[in-house]
């Protein structure tokens, strides 16, 4: 290393790269952020902006607010394209950027298994884009059905089909169950909003199956009191024009609906390929790159890559799941390694993961966590995530944002955030 | 008229349209409220959102959730299209709707003095989407100016110019000050965004021209305080590729500005013009429709135009402002007079609106306000105006969340909603 400050670059401004760039503010070197968007986004709330409940900038704040104060950090809006892993420069839109160390935390993005033509068909929710797309879609289908007048069309409208049970679609599932059966409940006169048929489609046998079965089965009960329809073993086989069909091993089922919304499949974002390619590490089926136990690429102990697109194993040989919490930790670990080489240290153990338990919501006072030593459901489990999930907020000042959004949502089952915006009004 | 109810059809939820609905509710009518969005927009603060303060749901509330206790009422997401006045009814995009009294509010857009070409680079703000987008090319502007080397392309992309010194010109102008100056004032490394130079653009001799000349001059002063230069007497000949070409009655200027906005004009409906051809009443050239002094078109007493896209004189014969409380009141006296009908009673007086006055806020503690028997300027016409404007959000339920936000990005001079959002990400 020369006389001057060691260069950071990193890349991506989630979980795991603002962790990483947090514990770096204080440290002698020069921190590069890069992202494509100027905002960190809090990506496990994407469903309730998707369904109205809260508003893009409730779960987003933007990256150089967060990172102001660490003086030896810039945040550049950049879209990286390449590296030269040789010369040690990262190549982005708005030009190329030297590094001493580089941290790749790019994330994942949907993916339709091969039917890349079923996206526009079935959104998924990823960006912020996403769920104000979804949002649209979902409100647009009640408006659309309180002036139609052929009935089967009205049915089709008010069938809303989710692919794939994970967190994600159980969430959207359950909060379109709430706005179907409470939000909107007096506010048509055609139409009986309480009426939609909301399906949620997985492959699996049962949904939610990160979770231990009891749990799980709790989450199918909770989901059927908001009146969503669990479609288990069942495979989509085709998606377009409005209509669905699934398999189970028999007969194809051609389901008319709508509003279809994608939660079944993500992909490592392509600069894991990039990096593939240029250092010799392999990928996984979901384009993930393979990293060492301290998160390096082979051969490469300047390079590190974390979160979700980096396919790491635990001590039991299971790849960690793509959640928050999993990068935050690896971020802390990264920076810890980095401090570490700074002071002439080697940081000797591994990255090991700590599961502090995984808890996904299903609808009001519905909900179900799995804290290991300890599992909860319904009420209990609900303000537990709700008690997290503020607290991750809280460092980017939209706690009392959400809280206040919420606590209203709460009180008046109203999703005060029921806009059709976008596509030129 | 028959046995049957009678039918009410309200064409647009905006405040004129809104206000008629909201005296209809508890009558012996049904009512029909139309519109193309799905909800009612504050537009005094569309320029909040332009500049991230607030979210688009801040400021805009569901109709069907405003209107939701009005059994009477029902609300449908509707493109009308044009009228048959002679079989009284209303065609849209959803259908057909018979009327027996017909209320049209259908507003105004913003227009470009026959160069409509100017739009895409000059972006107005009458919509929720005009905001975003405004939003995002303000944002971006300094984002490109982080990493541009080119020291012209810079000051080119740290040059704003606002086009029209009316309150939203200079109000869009102020909030862009204090963006400049002090929002981001720490956020960015290589450039320093206080160094932007704000540009208000303004045909006339003096910016607010509707307000007393002693306040319309405390205001420039405000302006100036927060770094925006007033362009006088100046008209825009050319806008094109990040540069506006104005001219002072001698040479013209050139000004290489990367961010323009249009603020300078609006036409009515063309909603005003369908009407114009089917009842044959005059349009003025702004494309208002004239209305008699019972806001009825001549020959149709069936017939009521409201609020921006209407043309009424005051009893000195000066046009009615387009502004909010003129349709708000407009929309009330509507009901009366059809609620006096109904109960066979003829309304006789015709409509008179009653100037409570008028402000406009240039930034943090800075407005005028003239409310005729008194005129504030600094902190009491801010106080002033923030106090009615939460009074107007009230009654939609926004009000606390509006007053948290607003509490928070005073405090912090942050501006909460600075998100880039749109265009795919």
């Amino acid at each position: 290393m020369n006389g001057a400050r060691p260069r950071i670059v990193l890349v991506g401004g989630g979980f795991g790269g603002l962790y990483t760039a947090r514990r770096l503010g204080s440290l002698p070197v020069d921190v590069t952020l890069l992202d494509r968007r100027n905002f960190h986004l809090f990506q496990p709330l994407l469903y309730q902006v998707a369904t109205g409940a809260l508003s893009p900038a409730n779960i987003a704040a933007p990256l150089r607010a967060i990172l102001k104060k660490s003086r030896n950090t810039r945040v550049l809006l950049a879209d990286v394209t390449g590296f030269d892993v040789e010369r040690r420069r990262v190549f982005a839109t708005s030009g190329e950027f030297p590094y001493d160390t580089l941290v790749v935390a790019a994330g994942v993005r949907h993916q339709y298994f091969g039917h890349d033509e079923w996206e526009s068909e079935a959104p998924g929710l990823k960006t912020l884009e996403d769920a104000v797309e979804m949002r649209r879609r979902i409100l647009l289908a009640f408006e659309r059905a309180e002036t139609e007048t052929d009935p089967a069309e009205r049915r089709a409208l008010l069938t809303f089909v989710i692919v794939g049970a994970g967190p994600t679609g159980a969430e959207l599932a359950g909060a379109l169950g709430e706005i179907a059966r409470h939000t909107l409940s007096r506010e048509f006169r055609a139409i009986d909003p309480a009426e939609a048929r909301i399906l949620l489609v997985e492959g699996g046998p049962r949904p939610l199956a990160a979770y231990p079965p009891d749990l799980s089965a709790k989450a199918e009960r909770s989901l059927a009191s908001l009146g969503v329809e669990t479609v288990l073993n069942a495979s989509v086989t085709s998606v377009q024009g409005g209509r669905v069909t699934i398999s189970r091993g028999g007969a194809p089922d051609t389901i008319e609906a709508r509003t279809i919304l994608w939660a079944a499949g993500v992909a490592a974002s392509p600069l894991a390929a990039v990096l593939a390619t240029a250092t010799g590490a392999p990928t996984d089926r979901a384009g993930r790159i393979a990293v060492q136990e301290n998160l390096t690429l082979p051969g490469h102990p300047e390079i590190f890559v974390l979160g979700d697109m980096a396919a790491f194993s635990d001590t039991k040989g299971h790849p960690l799941p793509g959640v928050a919490p999993v990068a935050m930790q690896q971020g802390r670990y990264v920076a810890r390694v980095i401090a570490g080489r700074l002071a002439g240290r080697v940081v000797k153990e591994p990255f090991r993961y700590r599961n502090r338990g995984s808890m996904a919501t299903i609808g009001r006072g519905r909900a179900i966590a799995d804290l290991g030593f300890l599992r909860l459901a319904g009420y209990p489990a609900w303000l537990a995530w709700l008690f997290i999930h503020l607290m991750y907020l809280v460092q980017f000042g939209n706690r009392v944002l959400i809280l206040v959004q919420w606590a209203w949502s709460y009180l008046t089952w109203n999703r005060s955030a029921r806009l059709i915006t976008g596509e030129g009004g």
